[in-house]
């Protein structure tokens, strides 16, 4: 049975809610400070379309848009953009390191990022850093998927 | 950038054909048969809303409806509801392993099972396969896991 859980989310091809506090997120990390322009192009979508979910953003309380100053977190939105990032970095780390193609990982992350609880995080989390950090466990599981293949 | 691949689910409330293609290929291996009444039950929507998808998987290929025999499975269906049911397992088992509560295990999967390429679904088996067969593993990832909340 589906959940029914009330996501941010569509994945019908425009980026939803999730995708964009993401982004903000991380322009805001790397740069200072998230523009419109970076934003749609990151997201691969035009800065019209941008601009519209900013002020739905900003009527919702995730970002507070200024015209000069460009798009600020709110707490809540913040909250939002650094969990996704978190669960976006998590997952990616996992899968690239078992040498899986970039690109489907990256499909793969963008679709399941959007689905993942706090506990699910947290496991996810765990084999990620015991992967990591046993080489010896992670030499051994490569060996079996390069068998599957 | 949110990933562009194009999908058979939708997760805005409404079962999607992924999901409708689970649930009669897991009634079919239950029972042997797939009735409109028990896709209902199981996916939680009126019997309307099965025959009219039932009608759209008829003309997509993905199902053979006879009124009086019910829902048969192409073989382009079957693949598809195999697998989803497949991941759908592989994720319940990796997570259910770790003593999360179901409730969350099943929203989880629900979402996350849309998401998941064949090179993910392997690298998912084979960390279930790890810590089912490998229990000092198990009880040290738990312990990690019970620090944490
Ligand atoms: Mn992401
Ligand atoms: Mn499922």
């Amino acid at each position: 049975m589906p959940a029914k859980r009330k996501e941010h989310t569509s994945h019908l091809g425009s980026p939803a809610i999730e995708d964009y506090l993401e982004q903000i997120h991380n322009l805001i990390i790397a740069k200072g400070y998230a523009r419109v322009v970076d934003i749609a192009k990151n997201l691969g979508v035009s800065q019209a379309s941008v601009t519209n979910m900013i002020q739905k953003l900003d009527a919702e309380g995730f970002v507070v848009y200024e015209r000069y100053r460009g798009v600020i977190l709110t707490e809540e939105g913040g909250k939002v953009g650094a969990d996704i990032a978190r669960r976006h970095e998590v997952l990616t780390r996992l899968l690239a390191g078992f040498g899986l193609d970039p690109k489907t990982v990256h499909e793969d992350v963008e679709g399941m990022e959007h689905h993942i609880s706090r506990q699910t995080l947290d496991v996810l989390t765990l084999l990620m850093e015991e992967l990591e950090g046993n080489a010896v466990l992670m030499r051994k599981l490569k060996r079996k998927l390069a068998g599957l293949s």
